[in-house]
């Protein structure tokens, strides 16, 4: 347990070291990037990319290892009439389910306790990624960091819940000084997504989303977001969630969502919309590549 | 009919010229300003700001003209525990809701078609503000064009019913190569606000949203959004709403809400979070200046 923190925590530290040189590239070169979080070795992290560095620079540090690669890929610009269907075989992503400079205390603590969870294996983090290229997860569409949407989501995939810590930034104003209702919608409908594709097998597309909104949520405020599968038939996966505040004591939300799972036909159209080397498939490389 | 249409094609290529200096602006100086439209004389647009330009400069043109007031106001930076609930007292407002460079033809077309629909005065176009501060509005946090909402609404107050034409940006992916289902709740909520905000006297807040969701909404398309209010009881407004495909043939939703009227003893609570020069305000005044 000890080293298992000892290395998440240096982790943690390397990877806004990590950040901020991949922030950097971006804003001066406007590429894209893929990144894999690999541990190599103590004392040494490698920042570098085989296609537009010559030579991978080197950087020190107390920690653990990564290792990176960029893709000189230039963004693709929407145009009238584009078909915004295509996808980069190679979609960058970074895994931003991570606390950062602009999580609050409350915010911190919270995915804290919840990640200390993992450690028996009956819950897992969910990673979020935040992609640079032409289209974007909306729930991760803005790149400053604390201006929209923090959170990471834990799931327990045997009792079938998810939970989400969040924290909502000054760019999702709805009423004044207040979270939007379709933020909160927003947040609810991701995270019973994620909870009804790892609890039950296939892929699911949101049908019904209900939600009562019992107090307004301040803007800039942490909320805790809790969803579980109520029942499965057929095709069919009927959830419910509920949303408290950082403290637990005020119920801000509640809702219950209808997903409907595509069958095999739905699946073959679907097919081409789908990247070929996919989220899922990403998602299994970057946790097995942290050992 | 045909001089009114006139002034407001000028305005509106006006309003190209002048959002690009107002950009240029704020990319140099990150400075917060307002904007006042207003037609002056033809054959000639002042572009000026008291505060931070010695003297206005003028642009020449065919149409009618604008004046513009500046704020030398720098732009608050949320840190740990801010409270977001101040506002500046004068918020700067941009009024977006006008066909620009990203908007698709078919987008175009049917804002052109709901702006005819304001001529006889049975239909009045509802102006969204783009503000620049920390604080954003969550359906237009994204100051890039086209990216995200590219949207309008329309109100029928007698009628109470109000329809917005809307364009989903790259950013608001939610499956591959679709529209996030929070980012058409956002949508549905905002429109229905709207529409009872109009309909209704009083504030009102969303207390339920049941949304069911019917086709998948690709991305980079354009949808219409429907909604009315059904009937009142007390301080509830019970709201229904559909959304069509661009050419009308397909539902892509439909949804009800219940929205519930601020009580008086809520309002005088809620006062400290409304921004001294209201948006009501704000937006009454830019309709008069546009004689």
């Amino acid at each position: 347990m000890a080293l298992r923190n000892c290395i998440l925590s240096s982790a943690r530290a390397i990877d806004s070291i990590f950040g901020a040189k991949v922030a950097n590239f971006l804003q001066t070169r406007r590429l894209l990037y893929s990144c894999v979080l690999k541990v190599i070795q103590p004392a040494q992290v490698q920042v570098g990319s085989p296609r537009f560095l010559k030579e991978p620079s080197q950087v020190l540090t107390t920690g653990y290892s990564f290792s990176w690669r960029g893709l000189a890929t230039e963004t693709a610009e929407r145009k009238d009439g584009q078909d915004l269907g295509k996808t980069n075989e190679e979609e960058p992503f970074i895994d931003v389910a991570w606390p950062n400079e602009a999580w609050s205390d409350i915010t911190k603590e919270i995915f804290h306790q919840l990640n200390a969870g993992t450690e028996n294996g009956n819950w897992k983090r969910h990673p979020g990624y935040l992609r640079t290229g032409e289209r974007r997860l909306y729930s991760r569409n803005i790149s400053e960091q604390g201006k929209g949407f923090e959170y990471a989501v834990f799931i327990n995939k045997r009792e079938q819940r998810a939970t989400c810590v969040c924290q909502f930034g000054p760019y999702l104003e709805g009423p004044p000084s207040h979270v939007h209702g379709g933020a909160v919608a927003t947040m609810l409908d991701a995270l019973m997504g994620i909870c009804v594709h790892h609890a039950l097998e296939g892929y699911y597309l949101t049908a019904n989303l209900n939600i009562n909104y019992k107090n307004p949520v301040p803007l800039g405020s942490t909320a805790i977001f809790h969803a579980k599968v109520d029942r499965q038939e057929d095709r069919k996966g009927y959830l419910s969630a509920y949303v408290t505040s950082a403290d637990g004591r005020t119920t801000l939300c509640d809702a219950t969502s209808l997903f409907v799972k595509l069958s095999q036909e739905q699946m073959e159209k679907t097919k081409k919309y789908l990247p070929q080397d996919s989220h899922s498939d990403k998602v299994v490389k970057a946790e097995k590549s942290v050992v």
